[in-house]
């Protein structure tokens, strides 16, 4: 059965020859005599097929007029080459056949929708080539961030979804856990990451984590995807050098392997062409006076906003580092800064073009005492941490780590406003379905 | 601060060179004038380091005696080609600092420890050289996995997790959606990657699942990482064909680059070196002739147990599919057979010595009546099943697909036994921490 088949990205190798190609309708049109199909496989951008009535059997001919949006057909032809061509090659139909067809209520239209109407039929509005492009740049973006991390000699660690309360965290989802009491739907890996780091050197997570938050921005999912790399070892310096080349990294790939997609989504790749490292590196100190020149109401102490971020990276080309925040806003772990112990060893990654935060990271406490301290001065149950303390305990090590978000990513090298677009089917306070 | 520090795995390319390594020992020995330090960082094989009391400082050589199980420490010196060396190289030590002691009560110590004590301990558990030998398995299996895909132009897809229910199913760990009901941690993704292969042609998931179920055996965790591929105009037999495929790539993968870890596993791998397709295929109905003449009570219609399964490899040197099993005994959603209706198009693909069943594979219902009838027939609620029921009314196509379980796979790549040790931290009836 596949021998026969082909699909639209390997059409190249076959120019001259007969090939038979399976997919949806996307497109039609017709000028009586002449016909075009224009057929989606999900491989690569959608091929147009050219029938011409007087070189088919008439019955092929006929199914033409029987055409829908989204039936499924197969469509046998000549591959030519035609630089014309929306992917650079065409098919010379010389048959056609209707697989399953599809009634003419088909709910998307190529007209506007509103949003709620499209995420009630995000498993079919996943067709549409827009949807398929940012589809497409994800996995790329995945690919990669496997891809580099595996030849860096890290190891990829699958850190729990469940987990026994870690303290008093607000947006938590929690279900009944047999015998055991509630369990928790991870916010974080980065924990366990640590005691990852000390067995296994550097790591990285890879996976789903959980806010019960009841926030509508379009910046947050209920749901969404986080990468958490931890390094034995690493100091801050070099956690930043890490996550510059990290970034440059994911960047250049699509840029490289993605132009086709990016493309469609009329994304101004000169934005990321300029992403190369090093990044800007701004102790937080000095943004806050940055933004109170530029007319912020921002005071030492209090974390930046959406528009404080957007206002500081205004002037940039790349992506900007703030670095130090003050401790109190920031995790209990984080590690004080020897050089103002106001302040701790961290640095969140602001995307430029207003995207926001993309990365947050910090150099570990890695001091068992002063650890206990910070646990007992936020109210956090000590007795929930043992385990985490065990690891200041029995040779205890410097070490450093980062998130990213996956979707936000996506969001920006697609330069896509609203991450919901961002992964296949998204969860937000209002949506569970389908 | 990097540049002066090496990791064990790359100190082939400092032979005749003074470096610093740091990690955390695993082990020490001394003969008065004489002593070793075995150094883990988990990057590769633990590093020998030979000191030599008048070959050093006194002070430095004064700190061995202080050293103890699990102390991290930098270890400066000359490595050394050496072919006795577990790794291929040892370090000729000129300074030895320790950086974070370890109190003498490290809970893992060179002894036998009960099961429940080394899962209550499991973050410090990782650092044994058996497990650091099964993460390093699973992570080149993991690697393997998307490398195996992306080459050949699947796209991967992340299904969600939180979902609304899709029917009476039993097992489900549940959890409060904001305004919206509740909704149910996912145990399989396929319905979602259904969908997909629609809009991107071939995909696959990469996730974590979850099964609320009160058992107990060697091969169930209650979450478990499960890869579900599905394929438009694929049928059940190049299905299987992918599979085979699949199955012999991730144990080729493992023979060629974690040689090393396996023999730690001490791993027969004359058993993994036959695994090589065509892999048996067996019809359902000629596997319980088969058994019933080995002697199995089974009868036509039943399941296959864990023995069935067991006794019915025993003859093979490699995974066998069984093939086409009772409609009743399987998921609505597989195809009915067309040569004997009573069964579907399917297929169990078994581990040889005993592993059990590592894939669940079929190819799905694409008849929108069918499929109805047998939701009705299973007394599934219709209105749930909406959006997937679209997928055969807009353009019906010819998929199959299949989940491969993660743990499963590793176990049975690593010979062990139990797939509790083939995940950082396992999650069963009666353990959520830590």
């Amino acid at each position: 059965m596949s021998q026969t088949f082909s699909r639209i990205d390997q059409l190249a190798q076959f120019v001259g020859q007969t090939v038979t190609v399976r997919g949806w309708v996307s497109h039609l049109r017709s000028s009586g005599k002449v016909a075009f199909i224009v057929m989606r496989d999900g491989s690569a951008t959608p091929l147009q097929c050219v029938l011409v009535k007087k070189q088919m059997p008439e019955e092929d001919w006929a199914r033409f007029a029987a055409l829908t949006l989204e039936s499924s057909l197969a469509v046998t032809g000549e591959v030519r080459a035609d630089d014309r061509a929306p992917g650079g090659y065409e098919l010379g139909a010389s048959a056609l056949a209707i697989i399953g067809a599809s009634p003419l209520d088909y709910p998307i239209q190529p007209k506007e929708h509103g949003i709620d109407f499209l995420l009630d039929n995000r498993h079919l509005w996943l067709r549409s080539p827009r949807q398929v492009a940012i589809a497409r740049v994800r996995h790329e973006v995945e690919q990669a961030i496997h891809d580099f991390f595996y030849e860096r000699g890290f190891l990829h660690v699958d850190t729990p979804i469940l987990t026994a309360s870690q303290g008093e965290r607000s947006g938590l989802f929690s279900t009944e856990y047999f015998d055991e009491g509630m369990a928790y739907l991870a916010q974080t890996g980065q924990l366990y990451g640590e005691a990852a780091a000390a067995a296994f050197g550097r790591i990285y997570t890879f996976g789903p984590t959980f806010r019960a938050e009841k926030s509508k921005t379009r910046r947050h999912l209920t749901e969404f995807w986080m990468i958490e790399p931890e390094m034995a070892w690493y100091d801050q310096a070099m956690n930043q050098d890490l996550q510059e080349e990290f970034v440059c990294y994911l960047v250049e790939r699509c840029l490289t392997r993605r132009a086709a997609e990016l493309k469609e989504l009329e994304r101004d790749i000169s934005k990321l062409e300029t992403v190369k490292a090093p990044f800007p590196r701004i102790p937080y100190t000095e943004a806050v006076e940055i933004l109170q020149k530029k007319g912020s109401n921002i005071t030492w102490g209090d974390d930046l906003g959406a528009e404080d971020e957007a206002l500081l990276v205004a002037d940039y080309d790349r992506p900007v580092f703030v670095c130090n925040y003050p401790k109190e806003a920031k995790a209990f772990y984080m590690k004080e800064n020897p050089d103002d112990p106001r302040t701790v060893l961290c640095a969140d990654l602001l995307a430029h073009e207003g995207y926001g935060e993309m990365i947050g990271g910090s150099q570990r406490e890695d001091d068992h005492d002063k650890l206990v301290a910070r646990i007992q001065h936020e109210g956090l149950p000590m007795e929930a941490y043992g385990w985490y303390l065990d690891l200041r305990k029995y040779g205890t090590f410097v070490h450093s780590g980062f998130g990213l978000g996956l979707e936000r990513t996506v969001a920006w090298i697609c330069g896509v406003q609203h991450i919901r677009e961002c992964i296949a089917f998204p969860r937000m306070m209002h949506r569970v379905r389908p």
